[in-house]
């Protein structure tokens, strides 16, 4: 007797990036879905005899793959998509970005920030974000509602903002988000000092010493350029990795965002202490910071995972995008046709995401237990035909308006390239007023 | 009394790409169509005191631009499309591409090859196409029969093909072509010989003297990869860029695609002789060729142009993914984020083709009395919102489904995201069939 199920999506290719998987992908394949989980992945002409499900969806021209994990944004800056660009990091952040974030990040900025970029990640196959950004406590709030998984940050940094007015009320604040979501399904906080060169020694010790007895991760951005060396080497006689080794914050629980510049020791150093690495591609190039060796990385055992940075250095939040460009840049950074595969950089921008943040029992992969993150990619339009390796179609050729479905813990998210749980026009007229604000303020 | 025309478009933003021009974009214009050209382009609010349509349309969400001119592809490749991955240069060809041509290049091969290719490129705003094939008398008549402008390669290489039998057989052959399209609205003829190391010097000079008794353009691969100078070194004696322009190869007719390899001599020879650069970086970083110095070759005056080379070392004829790749690589590559800014890369994509091409009085930029090629991109979305500037988000976020309707001509040959001349779904069913028959052949 088949047993009752909630969904089955009965899929032209099953792509599950799962490391107990003989092939790669597989042909004619179903999901099945009972009460946010994955139940089965198995033959599409063996599942009717095993279950019988509440609702049974056909993608006979798609792609399965686990939803992706953006593990670096800003979420709510994607109200200064393109405010200014083509320009370099330190005048970029000193001359506009900080100026306007002075001015005009508040509640309501970060409230219809965030929801413009959760509309858009959604839409491009992002289940899950990794943000860094001030009032988390929107964040959180608007990704519970939204159905998205995030881990939102605790923001900490040595001047005032907006959200905090000094070191103890970041900490005390981050804390509270910690502690007001520490038991959700989809929210989870972590520690994010915002850079070396711009978070003391004490506060770092403080989220050292944190980090461990509440068991959660950090997020910074480290050795992101040039001049965040030599502010490290003039400001604390010593590069900044060397300097956050010596106050312990090497180890699993750090995501180490960007790496562009990296000593051969570094690299060693890094691996031996299981430190995490994401790589921004698009935002480094945008930039201009530097080329993070990801290929070397991976041969050394590192884990690489995958971000978009914020909109406003990007300038979009698709990881599909973001995939490609990891790919093909890697190739060209090595020296080396061979380096990162299709497959390799699919799980840059899945299981190895879900890894840094220490939730890869929970998502990251399309295996029976796992919560159902998942992302459908329609694969029949002339840009993406023929398809001789579904994989290899959707690094190099697939577009975010391939994605048609998307699922979070089982509830779909995206349906027809439609949201199920937001009002896309209302996101967007929000982001235009506050175009109109924000020029003409 | 307002002057009779075919077509008014209402547009939110004009992207005239023009040097004439004070502003880089235009905010509520018209552009006005009549007999297949650009009769103006000027402020909606005065559109219809001038003008009388037979057909007015309303594009509110949208900014029009010049239709893409994609100026390095292998059109019909795209049958290809992922058969071979993550392959260095010279093994991608020697053991996957090459062998699977010899066996399955022909009249039918090309013709539903290009019927895809153009399918996607319409789909993606691009007008126009420089190709490089076997059988160009084919690739020109699916062309002229979907109204879209190309440039055939008058192809000449040492080995037979399908195509042709010897050098004689290869001249003839082309030449036939060139004839045949001489007087044709939308298609040209250009020498194309293969590669430095595929064509002998005796051809060469036959092209380079034809080429001037015809007045056509060559379009060849030059300084691709490491392995084709140090060849070069090997069988002539010098650098290939040495040879050609020992042969008197180099001149404002030459498109040289790819120059990945370049001395800062060769950059100023390049510059002297008005030798055309065609930049193809997402097939460069796929094959690990190398980078071409982009912001260089912009510095000193060099034409740069942008292509998407084939689908199979792409994998996509995508320029709007083209044009974003080319414009964040230059800045990693030069390590300055203001190289190759926004408006430059749109350059590169459009008129700066038109000028490679020898036909930017025809196309290439929006202004009166130059063809109707327009593209016009839907901002209205999630991923693309708020627009502080259009040209921005058009190089930095868009994506080629955004790309909602196109003219050639003044013909229109996409609308609302579907074809008017093509049957897509009959085209990827071809295709489909050519992977069956490839895969198991």
């Amino acid at each position: 007797m088949p047993q009752a199920v909630n969904t089955i999506i009965n899929a032209r290719w099953i792509i599950p990036v799962s490391d107990q998987d003989k092939t790669d992908y597989l042909y004619q394949h179903s999901l099945v879905i009972q009460q946010g989980r994955i139940e089965a992945v198995l033959p599409t002409e063996t599942v009717s005899g095993q279950y019988t499900a509440e609702e049974t969806i056909e993608l006979t021209e798609h792609a399965l793959m686990p939803g992706m994990i953006n593990t670096h944004t800003h979420a709510s800056m994607s109200l200064f998509r393109g405010l200014a660009d083509d320009l370099p990091l330190m005048d970029w952040l000193n001359n506009h970005i900080w100026p306007a974030e002075a001015k005009w990040v508040n509640e309501e900025f970060v409230r219809d920030g965030t929801r413009l970029a959760i509309a858009e990640m959604i839409k491009s196959g992002t289940t899950c974000f990794n943000d860094m950004y001030f009032f988390p406590d929107i964040t959180a709030q608007v990704s519970a509602s939204s159905n998205i998984r995030a881990t939102v940050g605790m923001i900490v940094i040595d001047f005032p903002s907006n959200w905090a007015a000094d070191q103890n009320d970041y900490f005390n604040k981050g804390l509270q988000v910690h502690d007001q979501y520490k038991d959700h399904p989809l929210i989870k906080a972590a520690f994010a000092p915002h850079a070396p060169y711009s978070v003391s020694d004490e506060p770092l010790q403080r989220i050292q010493m944190l980090a461990n007895e509440l068991d959660v991760a950090i997020h910074m951005h480290v050795h992101e350029t040039v001049d965040e060396i030599n502010m490290g080497i003039e400001n604390h006689h010593c590069r900044p990795i060397e300097r956050l080794n010596r106050l312990g914050l090497l180890s699993p629980s750090l995501m180490a965002v960007h790496m562009t510049q990296l000593t051969e020791d570094e690299i060693q150093l890094i691996s031996d202490t299981g430190t995490q690495v994401v790589h921004c591609p698009q935002s480094n190039l945008k930039l201009a910071s530097g080329f993070c060796p990801v290929q070397k990385l991976v041969e050394n055992n590192i884990n690489v995972a995958l971000g978009s940075d914020s909109a406003a250095s990007n300038n979009n939040l698709d990881m599909l995008n973001e995939m490609q460009t990891a790919a093909l840049l890697a190739k060209g950074v090595s020296g080396n046709a061979e380096a990162v595969p299709a497959l390799q950089a699919l799980k840059m921008a899945t299981i190895n995401g879900a890894k840094a943040l220490g939730i890869d029992s929970e998502t990251g992969s399309l295996e029976a237990g796992k919560s159902a993150d998942i992302t459908a990619i329609d694969m029949n339009r002339s840009g993406t035909e023929p398809v001789y390796n579904p994989i290899s179609q959707i690094v190099y050729a697939s577009q975010s308006a391939d994605v048609s479905d998307v699922w979070i813990a089982g509830k779909q998210v995206l349906k027809n390239r439609q949201l199920t749980l937001m009002d896309e026009k209302d996101i967007i007229e929000k982001a235009r007023n506050w175009q109109t604000r924000i020029l003409t303020g």
